[in-house]
């Protein structure tokens, strides 16, 4: 079960899921004690050619509560001219010399895949394109819900907000359906609902899912309560209330006592701050599982080298 | 005396200051012996929305003699989409989870504040809004007139420049006020005088200080000239002669023989390079001073934890 | 023989190249273990006023293979204001304060000449202006040709491409001209022919070489083919056909068994894909060779202090 570059969150198997997670609760333990580990010996570079500062931060911070190194570029594309034309494969092949591992968000989708064929280290795949994958935000959700609903098996997720273009719910859904019985709400306005390719992906491996346009009458009865953002700039209706998709006081009271909300952060008007206080709002540690489920994912990655 | 935050220079105390005094002298003293600390499992994440390459470096460096590491943004708002349009809370609730100490620069008044609310770790002010403060500059810029001058007390000051929007006056003016005896000349164009907060504070804690439209006269009185830049744009009047605030050869002539030049950096035409080499010229060493005063200032934090 | 500062190649003599060659080779066998040097407590800062990543990168991870620590900024000109006006001399004296060596990329020549001036560390070269030099480039390009040709009197070299603004191919010719029987042979374009200057030193100092317009009947003769790119964008006449400096199967054949081709890379059309698998391709292993050549020199600055 050796993993040679992390690129999609499909390649990730149960077994493997539950190593990983195993190691990230050592990890959030390790952590909490001030205790590191120790790959001081270990290089990480971040290659970001879009900017995400805090993806970046999380990987660079898990390296160094491992006690390693990391070399870092916020914004390859945009600034240095020989990493905007120069040919993908041969940075990779460069920069894999300086390294141990590369953490690469790219701007087009199969990048990481294209990096991952011709590097001599690990790729761990950040983000690559709107329509791509970014299996560690998927992986730390999954641990997410692992940690605060106890199951996997037979969870009931509504995935509220932007859904076609939406990296995060198309990797979290390729993860949960390795599980047995999960059921998927997909709710979104008719034109950002979820791809043809996701159902299609979803009907072969026999999910239930269903689809609707607004949340009302459903989230009472979800575990989780899963919101990203909507852009309001993308329908074509201006005049579209988005506010029914909102998480408030409200809606709060309509939730199962035991359900969570997650959000891939950074949220915007989407939910409203007094939900923050509510136990079942679990977004601030859904961020903090990235440190743990980053730091375990690393660990196997070197230590099977 | 616990210290959480470092926000602003009103909250050190003078016993405060004397501690960090003491520490920043044996920090200058375990540089030179080219010895470290060993803080090695600390992480400070440099969050700048506003780049200021020396400063960030200078904190870096700071940390980095004390073992410890460093995540760093030169330019959060500009290049990071999620940065922009994010609420400055979650964003330092999500990153304080990745470090154990913050250092945010920010374009708006009060972000500091705002941000320390939120934290889970300390966070330090590296600056807010020109309005703002800057309390390690002005906490270094103290040191320096207590290295060099020997003595706080009953100081006389000379602040020459664009007194207006110096974040570094308005910080400094408040820590010497903390002092005996103390006496400011605030010297400037009418239009970039020092502002009516900083005088009201000055009579309500009995301070005495002039303000002049020109140094002729009373710079042979001051232990110390403080000058900051003066950005002709600025001014109504394009015709103002602002070589009359230069520091040069003649000025030198006047000044007392135990006297001190203080600048922020970077200096520009305001002083004369020929002044470099006189033993009064204390701005290289005020610049180095920071490295230790934030040492210094680290450790207060990290050992009160 | 103390190196205080590596500003340009010419400042290397023959015992020193020796020694750094001894150094590297050590460096290299020392990462193929896995080990890493104990100079924790140095700092290096880079200071990059054009952005250069895979440049930055390269010091960048010679300095923690060696257990340092580094401070780093990509563009200091495009984003800090205070960077961009200010003196350089005063950048490099405070910056010079918070570490123990600075590595410099500016856009003016001559600017690291004046940087090592006032700085109270050593000074590395990472490219000043386009006419200027890369010294460290220049020595890996050496070592390269050193540990693939197991020589370095006798050598003949082609450099083909544009040739006049290349800073590569004007600080490695200055490198070989220090070693007997070199011959070079010049091949570009016209209007891209290596400068006056260079040539009126190759025969101050007895070097052989030719100018040529075409690689034809040459290229079976020489020991290394040394390719930099043609930008057409600077052709007076657009109709030029650049396909005739190309390295591809054509050219392979031609070629001596044990020559070698070089690249500075990023490479473009110039080389042939298919050409990356034959083993007289060195350009990945010339960029590998940077890793350690840096670390070597490092260690030369580090441990004459």
């Amino acid at each position: 079960m050796k993993l040679n570059h992390v690129i999609e969150s499909q390649q990730f198997t149960v077994p493997l899921l539950m190593e990983l997670f195993e190691r990230t609760r050592q990890m959030e333990k390790m952590v909490a004690r001030g205790g590191t580990k120790d790959y001081s010996s270990k290089i990480m570079a971040t290659l970001f050619y879009k900017s995400s500062t805090r993806t970046r931060f999380s990987f660079e911070a898990a390296m160094f509560r491992l006690g390693g190194r990391v070399i870092s570029t916020e914004h390859a594309a945009d600034f240095s001219s020989e990493m905007r034309d120069e040919i993908l494969e041969d940075t990779i092949r460069i920069i894999s010399n300086d390294c141990d591992v590369i953490v690469l968000r790219h701007t087009e989708e199969g990048a990481a895949r294209r990096a991952a064929a011709v590097s001599s280290v690990p790729v761990i795949n950040a983000g690559d394109g709107s329509g791509g994958q970014h299996p560690t935000q998927a992986l730390l959700d999954l641990y997410t819900i692992y940690r605060e609903c106890k199951a996997l098996n037979g969870i009931a997720v509504a995935f509220v907000g932007a859904l076609d273009n939406g990296r995060t719910v198309r990797s979290l859904t390729y993860l949960l359906s390795k599980f047995d019985r999960v059921k998927f709400y997909f709710i979104a306005p008719p034109e950002m609902q979820i791809g043809d390719d996701i159902l299609h992906y979803l009907d072969n491996h026999r999910v239930q899912y269903e689809l609707l346009q607004q949340p009302e009458g459903i989230i009472s009865a979800v575990d989780v309560v899963y919101r990203t953002r909507i852009d309001r700039d993308r329908l074509a209706k201006k005049d579209v209330d988005l506010g029914i998709y909102n998480i408030n006081a409200a809606v709060l009271q309509k939730m199962k006592s035991n359900a969570i909300i997650m959000h891939p952060l950074p949220r915007s008007v989407e939910i409203d701050p007094v939900v923050d206080t509510d136990p079942r709002a679990v977004y601030f540690r859904q961020a903090r599982n990235g440190l743990f489920v980053r730091m375990a994912l690393l660990t196997i990655l070197f230590d099977q080298e």
